[in-house]
């Protein structure tokens, strides 16, 4: 429990002057749900959790930390996977309050949202006037746009519409000092001067406070399909994505992947998941076309390469989801992948890219690597194989004990990650760094770009006092390591 | 004529030992096509232009500079726009021969070029290995890819495939002291810390010289049609985008917009032109339509959407170029636009960009306000409609003294730059800030962002070495400024 100094009273005080009492928690009960993240990695301690309203109360509480020296923790939904969000002293700024879509301009096709604003509605909202935005991620129910935005989130839809990088326009951003950058601008060209916004999309809120952003908005599909192919090996599904990427262009929106070892632990846990294909094969591909004209016919043309591929023996078995519901039940499968790997035990996991010519490969060495490393170790790599990312997730053998099984996390990143650099890939394809890659990091990053980072650091936040010891140390940021990861679910 | 110091004789000596005498032309004769740009709007100098075989080289070079305090200015094809490659002493680095595309990877749909290959060279490689680079604009046979990445370049592929920004995946960026980033990964997605890449993209070689990027490839297009139609008024053809966007997709791929001023003055000026309706409309709009598959009725989606936009009165003629000869004759039309208005006396020039919503609004409020100020004055914007980006322009009345008529050149920037601000726009849509914009940028760009410029600049290049005095002044860069615009043509 945090004992708040004579300076840290103080900033409370202030802040509960300007905000009020219910906008500064500082008892127990209520910090409680924002000092821990998602999978239980972590668990931190602050101040006071501070709730603005608005983009000039941000502004003024991360002003008067500056001023105090007591270190800010942006959050938004808490949804994210690396430990990004979790405070270790100081203050947690929640964003949850900055709720408000500002403008939808149709014509510019585009929508401003401040960063509290839950994705979902954000979708629902675009969808509403018309639009799609197309950002689409597991936790889009209760992740906030300024999350998305400080860790320039992912997701299924990557592949066709780009992430969060590419679907914003401008921002609104408090810096460390607590002057706004009014940067809310939704140009298509604006080359006037160096490139704030992506510095700050990205950086997980250690660079300054994203409070809102201009997206893009795309038209809406209206014609969409959907398939869940069979094939042999992912060297096949690698062939089969070239394809459909030469002859589909823009059409192709999906193309997730999964293993017979993903597909059957659905199949175990998730009520009413149904095998699609009647019989077992190594690997699938979730292939989805769709296109703004109701006219296109999708569906006669994916049977047309399908059939090719069938021929060329690159696919085994495919069935097509013609309607909405077939659609939504093949797409349940992948999606319910991510939340049944509990089920079967203590999970090590990599989220890692490689460029999209070896992941084949990629997967292929990584899976024979863990499993020569530890026999019966279960082997769940899927995901984004259009994008080369994928979530290389180790099960535990059956029978093992979990935590024993846990203990060989960082043995397990360093096989991975090794192979992921030989490949010129990334260790962190789109959760980003947050704590839990931190110190990884320095091992695979580039040490001129980890110096540049330091500097930028150093040069947007000399105090260090936005989201301290995350992504990037500096000096004596001891107040969380890779050791803290117990609680592991 | 630049006299060299102790400094910078033993400097030019050093380079001399390590790249040999062939690489580092201090003669008047062989400086002098370095020193200028383009349009003739500023002249230079430099101790000596020194032209690097390799990233090695650049390394050594830059390092060197920085040793003795000399200033280096990176130059490319030395075709930009805004004055941002001319030399004001110290040391022009011509990437020139750093010509060599490393690798096609087609699996991953990328081509891994240095910054000194021309852009035609690189699409012809593209196309060679059976895929298609975009990027595409005026001075493609001799722009070269470092300054297309220094200048986050435009075009007129930008409303399907984006900027430069957009198309680049990783990089190979020389710091100011001599360092190099090896960031040339060609990944979809890495979450792995600030975004680097984005801050040397469009720096204008003030942060560091790109001498080598990663590029994204797209599948070829397979069919192709192109319209060029009159409708009465900016507004209509912003309505006839919006109805192209929504339906077209992504498989418009360009919405020009050239009035009939511009029209006559390409009729009048190219030889072989042909006026392509019948009669003389306000305005028209260059559209083309592109798609990957060889069977999309493109021809027949065009009649569709034309039809319906005639019947409503949005359209009141129109002329589709279905065969290839007839679109690059339509497209000539357009092209031909930005060199024929030397013809018609001096010519005052504005890259502006605004949201798309607001471009058609735009186009008259400008256009209203200029003709206001001075009377036979004659508007010719045109562009890039489908990306709110208009170069706005103003050729001089007819027997008007030119020389008169450009010493009005502030007076209208900011006539026009006032109207662009109060939209939300930028002055600086996709020729860059350079020298021309540097000093106006501080009228219009937010005081936050500037300062935050600034402070990445301080960061970066702590000693103002790299292109100094470009896009943002520091202290005391009084080498030129805007009064230097005398000779323009």
């Amino acid at each position: 429990m945090a004992i708040p100094s004579a300076v840290g009273k103080t900033l409370i005080e202030t802040l509960t002057a300007r905000l009020g009492e219910a906008s500064v928690l500082t008892d127990a009960g209520s910090k409680e749900p924002y000092l821990t993240e998602t999978r239980g990695l972590y668990r931190g301690d602050a101040l006071a959790v501070v709730r603005p309203r608005d983009c000039d109360e941000v502004s003024f509480v991360v002003g008067e930390c500056a001023r105090a020296g007591i270190p800010v923790v942006p959050q938004g939904g808490n949804t994210g996977l690396v430990g990004g969000g979790v405070p270790f002293g100081g203050v947690v700024l929640s964003l949850t309050r900055l709720d408000r879509i500002r403008e939808i301009d149709g014509s510019n096709a585009t929508i401003t949202v401040e960063a509290g604003c839950i994705l979902k509605t954000v979708q629902d909202a675009a969808d509403a006037a018309g639009y799609l935005f197309p950002l689409s991620l597991a936790s889009e129910g209760s992740c906030r746009i300024g999350g998305n935005l400080a860790t320039n989130a992912g997701g299924t839809a990557v592949l066709r519409y780009g992430n969060m990088r590419e679907l914003a326009l401008g921002l609104e951003v408090v810096l460390a000092d607590g002057r706004v950058w009014h940067g809310l601008k939704g140009l298509r060209k604006d080359n006037t001067g160096y490139d704030l916004r992506d510095l700050f999309i990205g950086s997980e809120g250690t660079l300054g406070v994203i409070t809102a952003a201009v997206l893009k908005l795309f038209p809406k599909p209206q014609a969409r399909v959907t398939a869940f192919v069979a094939t042999a090996s992912t060297h096949k599904a690698l062939n089969l994505f070239e394809r459909l990427r030469e002859s589909a262009g823009d059409q192709l929106t999906a193309f997730e992947y999964l293993p017979e070892f993903g597909l059957e632990i659905v199949l175990k846990h998730k009520s009413g998941a149904v095998r699609p294909l009647s019989d077992r094969y190594p690997s699938y591909a979730l292939i989805e076309l769709s296109s703004p004209q109701k006219d296109a016919d999708l569906q006669g043309r994916l049977e047309t390469i399908l059939g090719a591929a069938m021929e060329d023996g690159l696919v085994d078995d495919a069935v097509l989801g013609s309607s909405e519901a077939q659609s939504l039940a093949l797409w349940a499968l992948r999606e319910s992948l991510s939340e049944v790997q509990r089920y079967e035990g203590g999970s090590i996991k990599h989220d890692v890219a490689v460029p999209v010519s070896r992941v084949a490969e990629f997967i292929e060495a990584a899976t024979k690597a863990c499993e020569a490393e530890m026999p019966g170790l279960r082997v769940c790599a899927f995901g984004h194989f259009g994008d080369g990312n994928i979530h290389f997730n180790l099960s535990q053998p059956v029978g093992m004990d979990k935590q024993a099984f846990l203990a060989e996390w960082g043995r397990f990143n360093h096989i991975v990650h090794d192979i992921v650099n030989a490949m010129g890939g990334s260790i962190s394809a789109e959760h980003g760094i947050g704590l839990i890659k931190r110190d990884e990091l320095k091992l695979y990053k580039d040490p001129v770009a980890l110096d540049l980072m330091r500097a930028l650091k150093q040069t947007l936040d000399p105090q260090n006092i936005l989201n301290p010891g995350k992504v990037i140390a500096l000096g004596d940021n001891k107040s969380a390591s890779f050791s803290a990861l117990t609680g592991q679910s």
